[in-house]
């Protein structure tokens, strides 16, 4: 905890306090399989100027610290949100992928991949470890690449569309990781190039003041091949950039929140349903457009619904089902001992050999939304 | 304060504190039209025994009591639910309408009419004194008669499905004003017909074991008539009653939310959504009743939210209008202040008169949903 104090600016007793209320928690699984970690804490919580899933590492080297990544915000209408944000110039146009959110760096001589929350993830890490270079991080240790996870064998968001069979990184910023500060688009498109690394496609580089008409076509196209939508950027990555989605995608969300409905808060499905009414508003749709949405809302929230009813009818729970593969039964062991770290309730198949890997269905069991429709069907009243 | 901490059986000091932590809170606006009244205080929450809305007044004969109506608890699926709460013999299956909750009684000299939150609404009074008998009261004193208002010149809920163009009551409930003891359903409907009231339909006497078949079938063809549901009772009226509505109207009550979605809570919005999941599961809906069931949620949650953001577009503000006719304009100047005294803001018509008396338009104005509309078109971020 001392390293934690020193790091975070704070008196030990102060970090002490931290970790009581929660805002700080403890990190690592100590495993072979990080060989340069001997102590980490990750933020649950925004604290000062540190983003929440900020992870504070103490190695072999000294201490270090890896920024969250910042909450991106959304707008509800394109116009005049994105002239009233980025003023004027050009803005560049990027696909928001749909994956899950991982800072890979480097510790010591390791690449390390980090979710969102601040977690070291050893699934993630296995991958990263094959897929980018280590030469990255020592030509440039001080910068953390910021990926979109994606693809298939994904242990939470599984998604086809993008034709990935197992997992692999998207590049979508690269930062400093003391500082957050983010590199210009250009230079990230330089490293990734010269890296042979993957990126978030560029969709366009468009003038703000025609840029609201331009993602409006964008966005029902990917929408309509079931892809997310769009971050808006400014090239130079002086002001935030900012999100906007399809309206498939914002239906495919309400679809697993409602699946889940007693894991999901009220607030992630109320969201969503209200970007529906600003997203239809702003495209001046007709009569035939506007029944279409509501058939695809409705269905999105309906449909899941009941299959986890049916689920729980037939004795069965409901779960999150994903196909994993693990080069090593090692890290598959300790993925185990994160899942659980993580708080999940989890079922493993038995691993299966193919092709010199491990394949492994992942159960994530959603005991609260089981039982909640299980008292119910049972008799008892809301 | 000090007759509040007799009739609840506290001391003073308790009292205040009550008060202080907004449990408690003076409901009386003095007035000539409520002349058997000196002071009145409502419980804004339950506290211990006595339910919220329950009404605590000084009169120039001593003190008294109205307990709030309780809170009626929800089947999500009729079976196994109904039998496991009432065990066996006969249910009695009622109508429920779709009004406001009103409890009437007598103070002094006068009838008076009590609102679900405990406020003594000024034209439901001046409606219930015309239409209720005071005899009833002075024949006897100690009960309440507990009705929906409903019809189309109702503050709060106006549905013109029940061809009634003013407002008018349907006892469902009569109860010991001070021990909120129900009268058995034989009784109530005696009262009623003695001193020529109106009751809400009793639609059915059935065994609570095929209870559930026939409340489907009710309830379908309550829904299609763009009716509420049903509240089914114990004839003795010992078990609490238990409620159950249409698919209709449960989307009917969305549509309400949606339009005005910053002002209704997270929470309203997802229980019903979630109704709507456990009555097409337990209808054993095929693909095309699911289907139509997905398209009126879809319609219900999203036409109202864009109505309100086209209204927000064109400068208007998002109200929601309702007639009303008063007989006294001295009672339509106490109205005003009562919605005020009930944190509404309001606009009024000039009323206009018809027939001997005055049509007043009564727009609430949803301030939260209009500003939450208008920062977002303006182009302020989510």
């Amino acid at each position: 905890m001392k390293f934690v104090a020193e790091v975070l600016k704070l008196s030990k007793s102060a970090a002490i306090r931290l970790e009581e209320r929660r805002v700080l928690r403890q990190a690592l699984i100590k495993h072979p399989f990080f060989p340069d970690l001997l102590d980490a804490y990750k933020l649950d919580k925004k604290f000062g100027e540190y983003e929440e899933g900020t992870l504070i590492v103490k190695t072999k080297d000294g201490y270090d610290l890896v920024r969250g990544y910042p909450k991106i915000r959304r707008a509800l209408t394109l116009y005049p949100t994105l002239i009233k944000h980025f003023k004027e110039g050009d803005v560049v146009v990027e696909e928001k992928m749909n994956g899950y959110n991982v800072r890979i760096v480097h510790f010591g001589n390791n690449v390390y991949a980090i979710t969102r929350r601040g977690y070291i993830c050893p699934y993630t890490t296995e991958k990263a470890r094959k897929l980018v270079p280590f030469d990255f991080f020592k030509d440039n240790p001080d910068l953390m690449l910021c990926c979109e996870a994606v693809g298939e064998e994904s242990p939470f968001v599984s998604k086809s569309v993008y034709g990935i069979k197992n997992l692999d990184f998207f590049v979508f910023g690269v930062r400093q990781r003391r500082t957050n500060k983010a590199l210009p688009v250009k230079i990230k498109e330089r490293l990734v190039d010269e890296y042979s690394l993957k990126m978030s496609p560029i969709l366009d580089v468009v003038d703000v003041r025609m840029a609201h008409e331009k993602i409006i076509e964008i966005v029902k196209e990917l929408g309509s091949e079931g892809r997310e939508g769009v971050v808006i950027k400014d090239g130079e990555m002086l002001k935030n950039p900012i999100k906007y989605t399809a309206s498939q995608s914002n239906c495919s969300d309400l679809s697993f929140a409602f699946r889940f409905f007693n894991e999901y808060g009220r607030n992630f499905m109320f969201s969503r349903i209200i970007r529906e009414g600003f997203q239809s508003f702003e495209f001046c749709e007709d009569e035939d457009e506007l029944t279409e949405r509501c058939r695809r809302l409705g269905e999105a929230i309906l449909k899941p619904m009941i299959d986890s009813i049916k689920e729980v009818s037939e004795g069965k729970k409901v779960v999150e089902r994903n196909r994993l593969r693990f080069d090593s039964l090692e890290v598959f062991e300790l993925f185990k001992k994160h899942v659980k770290k993580m708080g999940f309730e989890a079922a493993f198949s038995n691993p299966v050999e193919e092709d010199g890997s491990f394949v492994v269905y992942f159960d994530r069991i959603m005991r609260s939304t089981t039982d909640k429709i299980s008292t119910h069907l049972g008799g008892d009243l809301w």
